[in-house]
C-alpha cells in the first residue's frame, strides 16, 4: 500500500493535493514546461463535466463552433486593455512550414479577437442578433508558477461569446451564464459558490464588468471557478461588430464572454477529497459503483462469481458499475485503491452475502455501511447516490459557514489572514488604493462584491446589505465584500 | 433566392463544393492563413460524428486522455522518418511569456512523440499492457494549398495510440481500428469505403505499415477517410517504451496509432450532396425533420399552428425536429433553405392537412412525397429516416460501381485518367519506380493494396485475387491495386 500513501491534508495541504492528483492518476507533469497530461481517470471526469455543462449551454440557446488556434498579433492589439493583459502571457509562433512568418501568430490565450473579427463579417442586421456561440478548446497562457489543473500553461475550457442589440440584453446574458455556472458548480460538482461582481482590479482585460463564482477549498482559500464578462461595446468598436437596426441605422453590438476550464477539476478535488484520496460527487463519477467480490477459498470464488452474475444483471444499463475481479489482490487492497480513485460507492459481496442473497453497500465519503437484500440493490444504490450528492454539498456548505467570518477591524482582519485564513466579509470603501494595500499586506484579495437588490440577482449566503466603515481606511463603505487568499 | 444559388456540380465540382460549405454555413475562411472557422451548422455534424465514433472507440476498450499541444523540437527528431515527414509542416513557437525559448516548441502535427515519452514513464510491466488511449484534439500542419475541411492548416481529429506486448497484438489492433473506421464510414456516414494497405510511398512517416479506408467522391476522385498505422517498435526504440515480461526481461513495446479528422465532413458533403445543397445522412443529422407550416390567410395560420401543437407533442423527445415558424418567409423559400442545409426530412402542414388530420413528408435526397395520417407521423418518420440512410449508402455504392473499372493496358489507363477518372483496378508489379512514374504522368496514385486471404481481413468489392502484368512495366504482378486521383 505504501505506493498509495498520501500526505495528510493537515500536514501539507499543497502536497496532499498533488498526491491525490498523481496517485489517483488524474494528471501528470509533461516534459513541456507548465503543460500537463490529463490522464484517463482525470479526463473521464472532464468528459462528464463537459456533457453536463454543454447541455446547460445549449438549453440556454447557444450553439457550438470552432475558431482558429492562432491569432494574428495585430488583432490582439486592437483592444488596448486586452493586449496589455494578455500579450505578456502569449506563446508566439514565428515560423511555419519552414519559413519565418510575415506577422507572428499568438497561440490563443482567449478568443475574443479572432471570433469578433468573424462576427463583424457575419452580423449585418438586427435579425442576426443575438448571436450566441460557445467553443470548447485548448488555450495557452504562459505561466511562471504552475500547478496541475489549477494553473497550467495549456488548459482546456469552454468560452462563450455573444453579441446583442442592446446593453440590457448583454447584461442579462452575462448574469444568465453566471447563474448557469452557479447551478453547475452546486448541482453537479456539489460545490457551493458565491456569485458576485469583481472589482476593477480583478476584472477581465477588456471587460466593462466581470462576474465570478467563488468557491472555498478545504484549506480555507478561495478558488475562482468561473467568470462571466460584460464586454460592453469595447470589442465591438475595436472590431467593427455592427448591425443595422429596424430603421436601417448602424449600431455597435453589445457583447459578453464567459468561461470555465479544467481548473474545475482542481476545485472538485480540493473541495471534497480526503486523506484516503479522491472523492467525486456521484453526478460526475465515471464509475458510480465498484463491486468487490470477497472469497478466500476456490469453492467460495465460484459461488460468489455465480451470484455476481445476478447482481450484474440487476445493475446493467441502470448504473455505471465496475467489477474488480482481479485475483491477485486482496479485498482490503482493492478497497483502498478504489477509495483513492474516488468511486462513490462500493458493493461488497462475500460468501455470507451469497447465502443471505444480499450485499453490503459502503459510501466513499463517510464510509457508512448498508446491508442490502438482493431485491433492494438497485433502488438503494440509486437513492444512496442521490443522498451522497446532497450530503457532499451540505458538508461543503457547512465547512464554508464554519470558515467564514464578519470582521470589523484591520487588526482582526490581519490576524485572521495570518492564522486560519478562510473567508472574511469586511467593509471596503471602494478605493483601489485600499484594495491594493490590504492585499499587499495580507495576501487576501477581494473575491467578490456581492449583488444587491438592484442587480437582478442575489448572492445567497452573503451578509445582509448594511453600511459601515472600510476595514482599511475607516471611510464610509456601502457594503461588505468577500476577502480571502486565493488560488 | 439568388444568394443561395449554388454552382452546379457538372459545371465546376470544386466551386460547387465550396458553395455548399459556405452557403450552408458549415465553415468559413478565417483571417489566419489556411485556418478555417467551423460554423455551428458544420460543428453540429462534427459533434454527432464525435459522439458516434467515440462510442465505438470506447466499446473497443480505449480511454480518452489529453496530451500537450506543444512538442519539444528534439522529440520530433528522435524517429528519423517521422521528423523528415513532419518537421517541414510544423508551426514553431519560439517565444513564450515575453522571452525567447531555449528550445523551440512545435505545435503538434500528430502526437506520437509527446505521448510515447509519457508511455515510457508509465509502462513498467506486462501487466500495464495493452495501453489503449485516444485523444480528441486540434493539430497543425502547415499547408500550402488549403480547402475548407479537406486540407487546412489546423484541423480537429482523434488520434488513438496504443502499446502492446507482441507484434501480433499490435497488428490485430491496427486492423481492428481500421474496421471501426470502415463501420463508421459505412454505417454512420453512408459512405462505402475500400479498406486496404498503403504502399511504402504512401505510408505514415515512422510506420511499418499503414492501412486506410478510401472513399469515392462524386467527381470520381478518391478521399482517404481514415488511417491506421502499425508502428512496429520504431517509436518504442526511439522513446524507450519498454516493459518487463513475465520472466522479468525487458522488451520493447509494439505500437499502433490511428486517426480520422474533420476532413470527414468534406467527405460527407462530396459523397451525398447535390445541386440544391447539403445532404446529410439521418444518423448524423443534427435536425432530422424540419416542420413547415403553410398558410396564406391569418385564420389559416391560427388553425395550422393549433394543429402543429399536436404534431409537436407526438414528435417530442422521439425525433430531432425544428419548426420553422418565421412569418416573413414563404414556404417555398423555406423549402429551399432547409434543402440547402441538408435536413433529411421536411414535414409540410397546411390548411388541407389540418382538415384531413394529416401531413406531407418529403425526403431531402430524392424529394419523394408521402402523405401521412396524423397517427402515422412518428412511425413513418422513423422508418423513412432509416430507409433514407440505407438508400444513401446504396446510391453511393452504385455510383462507385459505375465509376470503377478493371483496366489492363497503360493506354487504357492513361485515357481513363484523362477522361472520366474514377477508380481503376490495375495490376502493379510492386516497384516504387512504376508507382512514381504512373503517378507523375497521370496524377493517379495507388490508393490501396487490397487485403488477401492471408491478411485476416477482406477488401469487399475488390476484384478476386489473380496474377497479371503490371499496367506500367508489364512485369509480373501479384494482384490488382486501386488507382485514382485523390484529394
Amino acid at each position: 500500500m505504501s505506493e498509495y500513501a498520501i500526505t495528510p491534508r493537515a500536514s501539507d495541504f499543497s502536497q496532499w493535493y498533488l498526491d491525490v492528483v498523481q496517485k489517483a492518476e488524474l494528471a501528470d507533469y509533461s516534459p513541456v514546461r507548465g503543460c500537463m497530461v490529463i490522464r484517463p481517470n482525470g479526463y473521464a471526469i472532464w468528459e462528464r463535466m463537459q456533457a453536463g455543462l454543454d447541455g446547460m449551454i445549449k438549453a440556454t440557446g447557444h450553439r457550438n463552433a470552432y475558431f482558429p488556434l492562432f491569432i494574428p498579433e495585430s488583432f490582439l492589439k486592437k483592444e488596448a486593455q486586452h493586449v496589455e493583459g494578455f500579450a505578456p502571457e502569449c506563446a508566439v509562433v514565428t515560423h511555419g512550414g519552414g519559413s519565418k512568418l510575415e506577422e507572428p501568430l499568438m497561440v490563443r490565450p482567449t478568443s475574443e479577437t479572432i471570433m469578433y473579427y468573424m462576427y463583424a463579417k457575419w452580423i449585418k442586421s438586427y435579425r442576426d442578433l443575438p448571436l450566441l456561440l460557445n467553443q470548447w478548446a485548448n488555450v495557452v497562457r504562459w505561466e511562471m508558477r504552475t500547478r496541475l489543473f489549477l494553473r497550467t500553461t495549456e488548459f482546456l475550457w469552454q468560452e462563450g461569446h455573444t453579441a446583442h442589440a442592446t446593453a440590457e440584453e448583454a447584461e442579462a446574458e452575462t448574469l444568465r451564464m453566471l447563474q448557469v455556472y452557479r447551478d453547475f458548480a452546486e448541482d453537479w460538482m456539489a460545490v457551493p459558490v458565491y456569485p458576485g461582481k469583481k472589482t476593477d482590479a480583478e476584472k477581465f482585460a477588456g471587460a466593462v464588468r466581470t462576474y465570478s463564482i467563488e468557491a472555498m477549498m478545504q484549506d480555507g482559500k478561495a478558488l475562482q471557478a468561473g467568470t462571466s464578462h460584460n464586454l460592453g461595446q469595447n470589442f465591438a468598436k475595436a472590431f467593427e461588430v455592427k448591425y443595422q437596426d429596424e430603421k436601417q441605422a448602424w449600431q455597435y453590438c453589445w457583447q459578453t464572454s464567459w468561461g470555465v476550464s479544467t481548473r474545475l477539476i482542481g476545485a472538485l478535488i480540493m473541495a471534497h477529497s480526503d486523506d484516503q484520496g479522491l472523492v467525486v460527487p456521484p453526478r460526475l463519477a465515471p464509475i458510480e459503483v465498484v463491486v468487490i467480490p470477497i472469497y478466500s477459498k476456490e469453492d467460495q470464488r465460484a459461488a460468489v462469481f455465480a451470484y455476481l452474475e445476478e447482481v450484474k444483471a440487476q445493475l446493467a444499463d441502470a448504473v455505471a458499475f465496475h467489477v474488480d475481479d482481479r485475483d491477485q489482490f486482496k479485498p482490503g487492497w482493492k478497497y483502498a485503491e478504489w477509495e483513492l480513485r474516488g468511486v462513490p460507492l462500493r458493493l461488497e459481496i462475500g460468501p455470507r452475502d451469497v447465502e443471505k442473497r444480499g450485499a453490503v453497500l459502503v459510501r466513499r465519503d463517510n464510509r457508512q455501511k448498508q446491508p442490502l437484500a438482493f431485491d433492494a440493490l438497485l433502488p438503494a444504490i440509486r437513492e444512496t447516490l442521490q443522498t451522497m450528492q446532497r450530503d457532499l454539498f451540505q458538508k461543503a456548505l457547512d465547512f464554508r459557514a464554519a470558515n467564514t467570518r464578519l470582521l470589523e477591524t484591520y487588526d482582526q482582519f490581519k490576524e485572521a489572514m495570518q492564522a486560519e485564513g478562510g473567508f472574511v466579509w469586511a467593509h471596503w470603501c471602494g478605493a483601489a488604493d485600499c484594495e491594493r494595500a490590504v492585499s499587499e499586506e495580507t495576501k487576501a484579495t477581494i473575491r467578490t462584491v456581492p449583488f444587491d437588490v438592484t442587480d437582478g440577482m442575489e448572492t445567497p449566503g452573503a451578509p445582509p446589505p448594511e453600511k459601515g466603515r472600510c476595514v482599511h481606511c475607516g471611510q464610509d463603505s456601502p457594503r461588505r465584500v468577500l476577502w480571502a487568499k486565493a488560488y
